[in-house]
């Protein structure tokens, strides 16, 4: 290939994907398969660096702009570690940048996953003509990406943008943070799931059969929903005080449901935040998919360039 | 004078102060008055211009960097308007900046008073030493202040840093903000004394009276401070896990009382942010008392200079 590209990673908690893409933001080619997420993170680094090597050899070194990486948890920035990672305990202070390039033999860019996502958003997304964004992602977990002047904002160690963990019932579900009542709880793929087993006790519905019963009109799927919309819009009324940006996004398995939580969240936001009342403040879905993460990664390089 | 100097300008809800401060940060004089707050803002434009005028006629315009003036509400940055100040109704889109500079001659920059003190606390206060902190101020209201990369974050419209409106008890007390449950509402001068209207029915206490209450151990004085205090470590834990700064500021009134509400707010901080307990953050008094808005305001041209 003769255009510069970058090579962008995005680590999940159960597959890896790859994908060349260039600096102009076509992505050529894209990768993906399962990750041997087990007891030690050896072999996910493996793997890492395998489908960096396949696509490198692919497209050749000399146009190769550099690599990024998007992993779960809080990361480190400097040091390149996952401080945290909640259900991959064996990930936690493990140097994940460093062992990748020592054994790719070249520079590596990590990055929250969820920061990534933001980025490729801002980059070749629902946020491209804004400066300044936040993405909220809604998955097992709620992860969250804060871009100002169209950077990631990392906090002093890397850790910030954990929007997931925001307190929007004091008195709430209880967290892995240790924390009760965070966004993540209340909002999250997981937290539909969890009311379900309230709503229909005995049952374990899955979040995709709660939207199915709440597009036959169940009362209390849609239940569900509206309770999962006002925690939303409780937090995204909190971000725009704080922030005043123009644009806030959501992502992820949850957003066919829009139809049925986006009422309740713009209700409370519009009840909650003088500032939206003020200023005209964009919420939208994203557009990239489970693809943004691999933009931002991608984008990393090019970036810093 | 013959060192570079800026003049700043406080403007409260009752008073206005102006000062000269050099850019070594030496403040070289200060004036105070009552402020004409009243139907009208013309009165006040003209108290403004007048202390400027008083102190630039006795330091001389040759090495005037600039002027700045803090003033409360939400502030349309570009066109210098404040764009609502709750209680002062008349002053709502009113073009403060321009006509400030129309009579004064000069240019002058506006700035929301809490984003000014934030700012004076990173340049000579409590925040010297990080460039990155986010200030409370606990006074009538709740004013909040966010410095990134040494300078205040505005967000698109200059309406950002609103912390006194996060809501920490969504089905608190009501806010003239329209929404319930407002930080302001739970852990100001105001929230105090209106905490004591529910422990002491038929009384009127001050908030310097419920503190002083409290000194003396009285239980329900302090379990007003408590309660204080656990609003306030809501409202910093979620802080905390959007920014992962180092630095996290409070100052006002209330401040005196901090052996009173800094414990139940420490312990919500600790549960509430999986960061605090992973990356060191520290939660201070400011040290500039009432002058930080001053500092802050005079710092604005020599930072845009």
């Amino acid at each position: 290939m003769s255009t510069r590209y970058s090579i962008g990673v995005d680590l999940g908690g159960t597959n890896l994907r790859a994908a060349v893409i260039q600096e102009d933001g076509k992505l050529v080619e894209k990768i993906s398969g399962a990750a041997n997420i087990g007891d030690r993170p050896e072999p996910v680094i493996d793997d890492i660096v395998r489908s960096i090597e396949t696509l490198q050899s692919r497209y050749g070194k000399e146009n190769l702009a550099g690599v990024g990486v998007g992993v779960p948890g809080f990361i480190r920035m400097k040091e390149g570690v996952i401080a945290g990672w909640g259900n991959r305990p064996a990930f936690n202070d493990y140097p994940v940048r460093d062992e990748i390039e020592k054994r790719l033999g070249a520079r590596v860019i990590l990055e929250n996953d969820a920061n990534a996502a933001a980025l490729g958003e801002k980059w070749m997304g629902a946020g491209k003509d804004v400066e300044d964004l936040v993405l909220l992602t809604l998955g097992t977990g709620l992860g969250g990406g804060i871009i100002i002047g169209g950077k990631v904002l990392h906090g002093y160690l890397g850790m910030a943008g954990e929007l997931g963990h925001i307190t929007v019932s004091p008195n709430g579900n209880p967290c892995g943070c240790g924390n009760i009542g965070c966004l993540e709880k209340h909002a999250s793929a997981t937290a539909i799931a969890s009311m379900g087993v309230l709503m229909w006790p005995g049952r374990n519905h899955s979040s995709e059969e709660i939207y199915k019963l709440a597009q036959k009109g169940n009362a209390r799927a849609l239940a569900v929903f509206r309770t999962m919309g006002e925690a939303l819009g409780l937090a995204l009324a909190s971000l725009i005080n704080i922030f005043n940006f123009p644009l806030y996004l959501l992502s992820g398995g949850p957003l066919p449901a829009w139809e049925f939580f986006a009422g309740a969240m713009m209700a409370e936001i519009e009840r909650r935040s003088y500032t939206y009342r003020n200023a005209p403040t964009r919420i939208e879905k994203a557009v990239l998919g489970n693809e943004a993460g691999l933009y931002g990664a991608a984008y990393l390089p090019f970036q810093n360039a």
